[in-house]
């Protein structure tokens, strides 16, 4: 056969043919960060929660650099329930967030869009209640949208960019594919791929457990 | 060429592209049914919780031939959490199992099993509280693994067999795949994907959805 129609053949049985998995590249595996519901607040909401001037204390420090866990905890009320001991994640926002699972969203009577961080335009509110008072926010509850934090050296290893929406694969017999995770690049994100905990107890998965991107 | 050899390698080419989806035979949508935590009683249980010789009202019958949801319900408490309103779901079965998420499993303080319905071996017990008495279970609370009824008829058009463990697709902004889905095949079945709620959540899936399969 003519050497130029083979090359042509491979070529297409390659092309057909699906990527070869993360599976088969052992060092390509992804831990996990299970979110459980949380809230970011700005300085004029901690004034309001704490008291005036109060600054948030660390508890212990979050995988990302420079995010932590407050000691700190407040109260949602919601038109159907209340939940309390909701942890405060520091540093200080520019905008309060709360970030709930959709399970916790029956629970409290609020239906969350599924959002990136930040993006809470028409978001649903809540009232948040702290030790020395309360705040009735007209938005700011989001269900996160799944993503991956990296830095460069990752997103080149992965062969993925900043912005990238990817398939990751899960194992085990809750295991499947999460379509949409949105990859995020930055110098200061450590490599985790951040689920809430409807999505970790649906695939059976915890901290530290090791997922891996189909390509 | 050869005609042979473009047959063989026209053979190898459609060997290595994966099969057409279900995406793509429109007719072959499975409907979504969402479990939420629901118990299943013996006779001797039913006596004890609503007193003796006591019978199930029925309030609304299942999409499953036969079974209904009780207008009875219970309160389950566990080490670390009361739930109340359980439903129970008719009719009466040899032996009391109780289907929970993963969600519902931290709220009690209980870690259920993954099981296929019926293999409640080893399972944890609960404590189940009715309207006349209370009763200890040693075992019986399970977290159901998903599964398809259908009958077959169904299974015929879907090329799948009573036993088989297949692949689900689901679509939208929360899509990917379920992995490990048992069929189930019984004349008496009505086509329906079972998912409990922390999966249904995680998918943004809510009863008479539709996934497709993936052979």
């Amino acid at each position: 056969m003519d050497q130029k129609i083979i090359e042509q053949i491979v070529s297409q049985v390659l092309a057909s043919m699906p990527a070869l998995t993360q599976d088969e590249k052992a060092d390509n595996g992804i831990p996990v960060g299970v979110s459980n519901r949380h809230i970011h607040l700005s300085a004029e909401h901690i004034d309001i929660l704490f008291g005036s001037g109060y600054s948030l204390t660390k508890d212990k420090d979050l995988k990302q650099t420079g995010e932590y866990a407050a000691k700190e905890t407040v109260t949602l009320v919601g038109p159907k329930g209340v939940m309390r001991n909701v942890r405060v994640l520091g540093p200080v926002r520019a905008f309060t967030q709360i970030e709930i699972a959709r399970t916790d969203g029956f629970s409290l009577g609020v239906v969350p869009p599924l959002r990136d961080s930040g993006k809470i335009a028409g978001s649903p509110g809540i009232v948040v209640v702290g030790p020395k008072g309360a705040v009735t926010l007209t938005e700011g509850v989001i269900c996160a949208a799944r993503h991956i934090h990296m830095e460069e050296a990752d997103a080149q290893k992965l062969e993925v960019k900043d912005g990238d929406r990817v398939t990751v694969k899960v194992h085990g017999a809750r295991g499947g594919t999460f379509d949409n995770v949105l990859v995020r690049v930055n110098p200061s994100f450590r490599l985790e791929f951040h689920i809430d905990t409807d999505e970790a107890n649906a695939a059976e998965l915890k901290n530290g457990d090791m997922v891996t991107l189909c390509k």
